[in-house]
């Protein structure tokens, strides 16, 4: 895979990747100090590099071992840490060692779910399958769906949802998800049929109308979508 | 790498890197609610369970790119992320942003350490050199060179070694000490003469007896040893 050693090309990738690890990180300052909306909106944003540094990696085709690597620490810090420490802090923590341990349990599925695809990538030349199936929810799909509690809370006030056994039982539900075998498409993948693109083109535009006029709503309403998807799957 | 199959030969190596995962992330944990000695023992209690797991995965002929990547994203965690955070709220939060800038400065170090050392695996068929070579400060080693104003804040009651600026200064040399080509002898792969075998288990008993009797002043020895053969080699 390490091909092409163009400066541009290896270097922007990457970076994008170094930042969406720095947001992760300072998701996880911000969850310390109990400034939820602003540890949830870090973890968004990483997600948004993370899906920019795998495209530009394709479109300046300048993926490496060394990028791939890199993307998998920083996915691992941005969707699978910070996403459980959030929830640990904001709802598990009454649940003391319980909850902690569930947090733990998160992370360590995180880890094995990453794991095998970055070493996936390295047994195998790449087929079409490979690109266009994951195997397992993947770990920013995780992370989506781990915080829906936070999102509908946040949106409707509804106090019930920071209830830590509910949010216990989420969180070993997700986490079961990316250890399972469930296909998972993925969308940066695949190749649309032309005849789509204005119906595709309508479906970002309402996603971003919707983030922009109600934040919460939308991502409740997004991540109950991929939740349903995964149980059709089951 | 993907050779041996066996069950204990995979799950053993396997499960006591979650083990160091799990202590880095409660070391974390522990940092937060500044319990100072529980996060610096759960560090060393994973670099403990990293050199085994290690160990065990060469014994049993079970190393395997899983295994691998599931130990960079450990390592990442333990000697990456947690030592950071435990030096940042233990000290540089004082200096708010700079000391969080700071703070993530090594965690991306240690990520490019980590990436560059995992992608090499894949790159070349392993060759004595890579073996008894690492480039770069190891992550375990540079987590223990930033935990040293610690171990002296513990041992002697110095509180200028909790001055934020000498734990900013300390934490910039490391990063860069670990994105630096200099070359480190791993002390895993060293086939020692037999004729210093009395040395060498000597040498160990010695550390065993100081880490039993003064765990802090022994810590604060290794550290300063390590820290002046680097600094040779530079």
């Amino acid at each position: 895979m390490e091909q092409n050693p163009n400066f541009i090309s290896r270097y922007i990738p990457n970076s994008i990747t170094l930042l969406s690890l720095c947001c992760g990180l300072s998701s996880v300052r911000y969850s310390i100090i109990s400034e939820w909306k602003i540890a949830v909106f870090l973890i968004l944003l990483a997600s948004i590099f993370d899906f920019f540094d795998g495209w530009f990696a394709r479109k300046l085709k300048g993926d490496s071992n060394f990028g791939a690597e890199l993307d998998s620490l920083s996915d691992f810090v941005s969707f699978g840490i910070a996403p459980s420490l959030l929830i640990f802090f904001w709802s598990l923590s009454e649940l003391k060692s319980i909850g902690w341990s569930v947090a733990l349990f998160f992370s360590v599925c995180a880890a094995l779910r990453l794991a095998r695809f970055t070493a996936d990538i390295y047994l195998a030349p790449k087929t079409i399958n490979k690109k266009i199936y994951f195997v397992g929810v993947p770990s920013p799909a995780a992370a989506l769906l781990s915080l829906l509690p936070i999102f509908v809370y946040f949106e409707f006030d509804f106090y019930f949802f920071k209830n830590p056994y509910l949010n216990l039982l989420n969180i070993i539900i997700i986490s079961l998800l990316m250890i399972s075998k469930i296909p998972t498409v993925s969308l940066k993948s695949i190749n649309f049929n032309k005849k789509y693109t204005p119906l595709i083109i309508l479906l970002i535009v309402i996603c971003c109308v919707g983030i922009i006029s109600n934040v919460w709503l939308s991502l409740v309403i997004i991540s109950i979508i991929i939740y349903v998807l995964y149980f059709i799957q089951l």
